[in-house]
């Protein structure tokens, strides 16, 4: 429910890896320049269809959020394989309030969201201090999910304990967690040797706040919904001086998930917390798709390559409890 | 009061340039193997002669603490251009207690050094979550402080305000800070892009942490001791997968110094911090140099080539506000 697949040739590495193991994703739409208007929403769903090949595969594309007329609104609402609108607080500052003012200033745009049942969705961070980003952003949600009582808004890529209490606290605030929040902590990236391929926003935070995420998927929250925020760079992007956030999980993530709800004794839970929640709490109709994973090791490349690109995944090089073993579409 | 200079060639390369701003320098025995003996210190400190060339520069020399001998303390205590002891508490967990007690094991060994009037220099940290693990180890500081009275305990390149807050309450606790935690913060290694030119152990923590290191050293304080902890690396190993942490700051370290204490109208405590404090709290006979500091630019270097290395400096390709302008021997 959370995906990011370039454009150009990284796309046509990237994207075959998702479309092969999911039958949907939420397509983020930061490109440069970012996807704001529904040509380029409808040119970009055309580039995209073109990388994923012919997998049963559909991609769920978004828009970057600005202030939208009610117009292109209702066009976007209208156009096949538009999902949602995708919120990066760019304005905020390291005050909260300045965060909860941005987001609300644009009360046309979500007033008619909510009208036509338009998913917002948010990476909600401030610009403050990198462990307290996301928790100073939640009055931003809550000023969200009072004034705004039935707008469906989706806290993408929690990252803290107190992200899933505020999530309780509304009925139209649901999440979206990554597979390497439910595994890393701040001391993965920085407590040894700095690993640039563990470097993502948000940030890993404390033990306390993974085994929260964790427990929360792996007990079936409902409002919980699995979103890998696979963000591929090129590997000379990551490792360097000054490198991007973002990390390359599309790959391993079924198996890596399987693998950790096996260990945990709570893979009846996986289908909930990777397919029906989502399902569920949007509505979506998505194409059947049946992926058949079971305790086989998956040795997990190094770095995948092709169409001039290189992209280290997370988990390059070591091998897995668990992959994938078949499908059926 | 805290520097690397490696050993082999880029040992030649960055001593001078310490050499030629300072006049001695605590150098650290972490080598590979480490310098756990008298003769291989003498030997390194012969090497390290060799490196600075004719300079006006007395380094400090010390060994990697280890359980020593009566014998072995007495005969480095008599060994000229020895310093003190290192203690990296490798073997200490995330439990703090464990940190206290594998410290106090060795208790022949501090009781002898106590008597010698050897200090203690420690890099004060568990093995615990990144951000918390300075703190954790506190509970070593005061255990050591409390059991040997007269033993002299720098806790070295502190980066908390909970650190500066024990110092007070033990008269033979000192410490050291080094120029980048006066700088920086958390915000500046993890929270734009990934900078590891500015990772570093201890990391870089809170503002709050970083203003109370900063008052600490621009008020004076005379438990203080600027030690840089200048730790370079070759720039393939910072600039790449599983970076080394460390900040090569000993070209920039006192003209950086100048600047920010000049910035907050202090410069008249400059002195203290970077010389007096040390030579009164370690009662040092460091030769005389007079180094003479104005508000002109210097253009830090890129990087600093020679010896077949090349390592990128703090602050590399920035202008400084103030440069060394003249020195006296």
């Amino acid at each position: 429910m959370h995906l990011h697949v370039r454009d150009g040739e990284m796309m046509r590495l990237v994207t075959p890896l998702s479309a092969a193991y999911f039958a949907g994703a939420v397509v983020m739409p930061n490109l440069v320049p970012p996807v704001a208007d529904v040509e380029a929403m409808k040119k970009y769903e055309g580039r995209v269809r073109e990388a994923m090949g012919k997998q049963n595969f559909l991609p769920l594309m978004t828009l970057f959020f600005r202030e939208y007329g009610e117009e292109e609104l209702r066009r976007a609402k209208e156009t096949p394989g538009f999902f949602g609108i995708k919120l990066y607080p760019a304005g905020v500052t390291t005050n909260s309030d300045a965060g909860v003012s941005d987001v609300l200033a644009a009360e046309s745009t979500l007033r008619v969201m909510e009208e036509l049942g338009i998913p917002l969705l948010v990476h909600g961070e401030t610009h403050g201090f990198v462990l307290d980003r996301e928790e100073e952003f939640l009055p931003a949600y809550r000023a969200l999910a009072e004034k705004y009582p039935r707008l469906r808004v989706c806290m993408e890529h929690i990252s803290t304990s107190a992200s899933l209490k505020l999530l309780e606290e509304y009925e139209n605030l649901c999440a979206t967690i990554t597979l390497h929040h439910l595994l890393l902590t701040l001391d993965d990236v920085v407590g040894g040797k700095l690993n640039p391929h563990l470097f993502c926003k948000p940030i890993a935070k404390r033990e306390a706040d993974r085994e929260a995420l964790l427990a929360a998927a792996l007990g079936g929250s409902e409002k919980v919904m699995f979103g890998s925020d696979s963000a591929p760079h090129p590997q000379e992007a990551k490792e360097c001086c000054g490198c991007a956030a973002g990390i390359f999980s599309a790959p391993v993530a079924l198996p890596r998930l399987a693998q950790l709800f096996a260990q945990h004794g709570a893979l009846e839970k996986l289908q909930a917390f990777v397919s029906d929640n989502a399902r569920r709490i949007y509505g979506l109709k998505v194409p059947g798709k049946v992926v058949v994973l079971r305790d086989e090791v998956m040795a997990v490349p190094e770095c995948y390559r092709g169409y001039g690109q290189k992209v280290v995944p997370m988990d390059a090089g070591e091998n897995l409890g668990w992959s994938v073993v078949g499908r059926e579409e």
